[in-house]
């Protein structure tokens, strides 16, 4: 199947946002082995989205359209998708119920455009809109299948992992279903990933792997195409094995939510531990990841940003002696600091970050040098030396991962 | 003129990275009163690419093409404008001086496919790559301009701004100057601030308004067209007073790149000032959007991510009493944790966050009610009782922000 996506919206073309629902569909078209050849972005502009319509429905099989479902004059997606079908719009009452029990439930007068959100293409297929007032919706014209779904990210998402997916893959030439396994990885880059893995992913086929970076993370995606969810896995389980045969120290979680600090603070909560922080050259990153995650509460004890001598020395004791022989970025004070930390907050570990972020060097060392520790109650400090490449934010970012990476190693082990 | 943006390559296709770049390009057009009509995205493949452009070269004046200029056999696009254009390729001398410098730099051998990024269109405008090996490039057929320019946004950006932008401003009919002031602001949504300026932006017209909303921060820009920098000046002057008129409280700083937390420490420096925080449920936030500013090391003194009472009680002192009394989050704590973390910190200002991120209430408090304390050397501390609304991110970061308003406007009282 032959798919494109055409994003409406003058908001776009101005540079007001960025297409990232191009980007969402293309991924989940991708995952059940949905070919995408162009993407489309075109203004609230009748005569223009005419042209865009007809150009996309001569060359594909599947048009993808988002946004201009809205309620005002700008939004012509339907219009303009009923006038080249050649069928009319119909009140969906579903969705007309939907929308008055928004208003009342605010206590707001309904405005009569609103009315304008539930209208439909007559006999086609409607997606509900759990988030949000516009329906989707797909019919089929000749041999080309236009699904229009909302603009706004948070209808969008839902209303294609709910109703549009199961829509299309039902549309496959072949009944299918797409099984996925994601592995996430942390201490490893994605090229030194692929590289390790050439041999697999060049032969790739059934299943999938697709690797992918994102916030200083690495996951990989196995998707197996199989008549059932229990084929799929049959066919996934012995790639995942040689996968992690490989570069199996490097996986910390599975799953698409399950971000190196939220696999950390639901371990802790598991085993009714507690963590604390020492930050230097991580400013409150490490703890602002943690207590990102809901619930933190009951597992984070708090942390210290420790980013001058002064501080380190007052609120978490290292010896100024250390700080004046060794620096603050060195394993001695590294250690102290891990130590200090999880003493005087009371927790189970103690994690400590200090190192150069630049842009300049410091104490004569240079800019990447970090030194992670990671103290556990009844066991020996552990002090990491890394070496990170990139910006002031990158090295910031990736030396804060690397202590959440290191702290969940270490509970693993203790 | 009419414009259009072309991205070529596959992986924004498969939905591994945004396209970005098209929204980068759109907001430059945009302030140079360039209108862009369509964006497209099309893969690694030659006959698709030929037909893109073929159809946007029919259809706007301006067809600027990121990506596909790299060394390997996929990048097709400065092969396919020339095969359209019906021109050949040639080496660009300064170009591939610079790649065998890259390459001689590091020490590495350079592959022969490199070579192929030093070839330009003969006949071209040449940009050059000052971040990277490939060079931009434009040229003119029929009534349309084609500028090809490299996909990474690293070497993208600074292109555009260094040499594309003024040789786009050359070709308009008009000479003209482009000139803006940006404001930015806080405390004040983007739709209150639009309504607060309705009249102004709708009849707008030179200078035009463009309010822009990202990261928890509205700014407003003004940008106008003159044949001058000094008549844009005088034009934008008299409606930058209205406005700072009706919002002007809500101004805190001017220019593109000055972040709330940058003004601050770019104020504190100023007056050889410094700040320290204590934070409950920003969690961090405070400390590492401050520490996220090159340079902060000379203005931060650090800070307590007081998490747990407990934390409150033994590092920052706040009595139990008052914590069993009060609450964590309450005024009362508020100012002890601000007043607790300047002194025992060393600091002139101290600023503390205390409040429910949610998603449940705590100690009875509904999620979104939050109190920033701000403690100065020789002057009554302040706290204000914020109520926000939103998920767990975005109480978090507007309260973070709040904190780092409040510390700005006490500095200037001060």
């Amino acid at each position: 199947m032959r798919a494109e996506i055409i994003a409406v919206g003058t908001e776009l073309l101005l540079g007001q946002i960025a297409n990232t629902n191009a980007q969402f569909l293309s991924q989940k078209l991708a995952e059940i082995g949905v070919g995408v050849y162009f993407h489309t972005v075109v203004g609230d502009n009748s005569e223009r989205l005419r042209q865009v319509i007809a150009l996309a429905s001569g060359r594909s099989d599947l048009v993808i359209l988002t946004g201009g479902l809205g309620p005002t004059q700008d939004d012509l997606t339907k219009e303009t998708v009923a006038a080249h079908v050649g069928v009319g719009l119909e009140t969906n009452q579903e969705a007309m119920e939907r929308i008055e029990q928004f208003f009342l439930q605010r206590g707001i007068v309904m405005t009569e455009n609103n009315r304008k959100q539930a209208l439909v293409l007559s006999g086609s297929h409607v997606f509900s809109n759990d988030f949000g007032m516009a329906p989707g919706m797909a019919i089929r014209h000749d041999s080309c299948t236009f699904v229009l779904l909302p603009g706004p990210p948070s209808e969008l998402y839902p209303m294609v992992d709910r109703y549009v997916m199961p829509y299309l893959t039902d549309l496959l030439p072949e009944k299918q279903v797409f099984h996925s396994h994601v592995l996430r990885f942390y201490g490893i880059g994605e090229s030194a990933l692929e590289e390790r893995l050439l041999d697999l992913i060049e032969k790739q086929d059934n299943p999938t792997i697709a690797p992918y970076a994102k916030e200083f993370e690495v996951t990989l995606r196995l998707t197996a195409r199989a008549a059932t969810a229990e084929e799929g896995e049959a066919l996934i389980l012995p790639v995942e094995e040689e996968i992690r045969k490989r570069v199996g120290e490097y996986v910390y979680g599975m799953g698409e939510d399950s971000s190196l600090h939220a696999v950390l603070v639901s371990e802790l909560k598991k085993r009714n531990e507690t963590i604390a922080c020492a930050e230097s050259c991580t400013g409150g990153t490490v703890a602002s990841l943690i207590t990102s995650v809901p619930g933190s509460s009951s597992v984070f004890q708090g942390g210290v940003v420790c980013y001058t001598n002064d501080v380190k020395n007052r609120l978490l004791d290292v010896p100024e002696e250390v700080l004046n022989t060794d620096g603050a970025v060195s394993r001695q004070t590294a250690q102290l600091l891990a130590e200090n930390v999880r003493a005087k907050l009371g927790a189970t570990y103690g994690v400590s970050v200090t190192g150069v972020a630049g842009p300049d060097p410091s104490e004569g060392k240079p800019v990447g040098l970090v030194y992670v520790g990671i103290a556990g109650e009844g066991m020996p400090t552990v002090v990491k030396e890394l070496r990170l490449a990139g910006r002031r934010q990158a090295i910031v970012g990736r030396a804060a991962k690397f202590a959440l990476f290191y702290a969940l190693q270490m509970q693993k082990e203790r």
